[in-house]
């Protein structure tokens, strides 16, 4: 496994510790994409259901926002979910019609079980916890794919495009400012020695069981078409 | 697909709309059940993993509990928690005693995926909507295990315990009670034309959903081991 | 009692029902800072609480967007989110400022009890009922400032500001959005007859206690110093 | 202030910390339960209000139940919900009854604006937060009514009743039994060091929060008629 990129030291842990880590950031669906030996119709499927959890994805950011404690945590979740509302989803809608789905068919989608168990184990880990937990279980997805994109970022294919959002400089910047609110949730909850609470161990059980759901939804994008 | 049990009218209305009742009520895992001849490495799969669920499925009725908008709903909302806590998941460390399944072996039991996706489905649906969003998401399980215990009581074999428990006339009146507490529920927030409403649509899909969530419960028993 | 300004259908019949409207629209305190003898220190009182209150009503509409239902409920949502975390709270701080109340000052504000039941009233109804529970809950506090807006812009005097930030044009579109918004999902929800659904009567009594809860928001102002 | 009463470490410690906690347990509504002094029509304004207050109260340990961790505290939060729903609040309308006050009555009582307050109040701190969130919330008026029972235990009087239910062995053990509780779940969030961790003093201003909105629960008692 190669080393963390730099998203903070909770991540460093968590990921350190979740077993799958290296499954999903080198799933076969990952490494088609680098190499562009995906099959288009995969990458067709998963785009549709991605649509679908970037609904369910912003709903939970918007829970993180209801459940932040702090001015700047309130800030920083809401600048996420309007990011993911009124920039990321109309890049995504734009995005499948230029690959031929148009927003009905999108909307049409039938959410596949991989995808409703990942996004309703996000949600429901924010409902039944706190801040901590809810961070702790979008941390995969988010960080995940700064860490995929930086990797692949300069693949070029027919994924490039892909790739290079997820890899580029707007991307990696959101994943250090989540890091870093997630280090800073974590001092301002558990102290300055969070790191040997006991509550870690609970959160990066989280963190791994988000990366199995993770590796779930890489091979349903696999699976399907 | 045989007639419905008199659960009350709204289950007989989700029921029917339900795609994959069929699918769900008579599984090979059920129909292994029925004939004996379900592996019983399957059995005790399916045991450990449903410990685990009957924790989360409290969870769920103590949220309806927590949601309920009059003290009859109060009062059938937490008699259910009660008796999951107290009486049925008792039952089931015995009969997983008798089994061989101690109870440190069922609290190291790891969640299954299916497993997860369908009580995390259950909960969410509940903290996002509410009361009744819950009961349609609750119903398909509470209900469906009554249905097929209806039908499966008497079959004798291996599984006769299991069989003649939700066959017997103390699961079957709890049935009837939840049936009669969600058409009160309808009647209570929709008032008495409740099946006209729109939200019913909506409802149903969510009974549905949970459905297929059901048949994907019973296809882990029967690929686990 | 004034008619009601055009903020859609549901406030109209809702705001018709609050008993406590009139005393809410036209409280003491209200008609203070139309005519300008409202002491200085009970309004720089009111801007401390308003501080805390703003934090909480952030984090209501996020919790909106986390229960909303489609897309365009979630847009709508955490536009407001968004605008209350980024453009009105430091608005608000800036005003603060100018009134020699200081960053620091505000964040050492204690939350008065009539402060803390009102937000608190709105969260609960959000989390323990569903989008519209939270709508009803919320809609006292955003058209009754635009109705009290409308009347008090162009009054001039000490407060001024106060009176015609929310008589212009930007926060009287967001009244006309909000309206829109509330009727949208009422109809998503209940479909189009929406009005005779029982469910009004039941959100029409969270408008009136949360109109009452404002009545004890002003009357804070007035009393505290 | 008298010494705390032995119901865990963590009352103990929250306790001494909350300003309000003389004022709560030494207030002129309990001296006058204890004095037999209160007027009769206080106590049965206290009597209707407190028969809201259980119906909240007995959703939020539902709630508890709900955010549980572990299936003992599962268990001992169902149970409490149990007992309010189907022993206590029968015994209140029991005892309202033959105060003159009936089951229709009661139904119709208005919620008062402390009451609203302080329920709320507490659910949304276990909403937003998480189980210890809601511990924090709920001790001072489980463990305060013990606190106050034990001092009352055998006044006599008018108002002999009520003091001995809450000096009761019964009522004594369940304090015993929610110290407990609330300890454990200190210790398996948090560690062993739970006492030093950060989160206490969140924990300890949530706990002086609600016994601020029980001395104002009590002064509603006094005020009203």
């Amino acid at each position: 496994m190669t080393s963390a990129p730099d998203y903070g030291r909770a991540f460093g842990l968590w990921r350190a510790q979740a077993p799958a880590w290296g499954a999903y950031t080198h799933h076969a669906f990952v490494e088609g994409l680098r190499t562009g030996t995906l099959p288009r119709a995969n990458f067709l499927h998963y785009l549709r259901q991605d649509y679908i959890f970037l609904i369910h994805f912003s709903r939970a950011w918007a829970l993180a926002a209801a459940k932040s404690d702090t001015l700047a945590e309130l800030r920083a979740a809401s600048a996420t979910v309007h990011g993911l509302a009124h920039v990321e989803m109309p890049l995504h809608v734009e995005l499948c019609a230029s690959a031929g789905i148009d927003a009905a068919e999108l909307e049409a989608t039938e959410e596949a079980p991989a995808n409703l168990a990942y996004t309703r184990y996000v949600l429901e880990a924010g409902y039944s916890g706190d801040f901590l937990d809810l961070m702790a279980a979008l941390a995969p997805c988010v960080l995940g794919y700064g860490e995929i994109g930086a990797r692949l970022a300069g693949s070029g294919g027919p994924y490039a495009q892909w790739c290079d959002t997820y890899g580029g400089a707007e991307y990696q910047g959101l994943c250090h400012d989540v890091g870093a609110l997630i280090d800073g949730a974590l001092v301002h909850r558990l102290g300055p020695d969070w790191a040997a609470s006991p509550r870690m161990a609970r959160l990066g059980a989280r963190f791994a069981t988000a990366t199995g759901l993770e590796v779930g939804f890489w091979q349903m994008g696999l699976d399907g078409a």
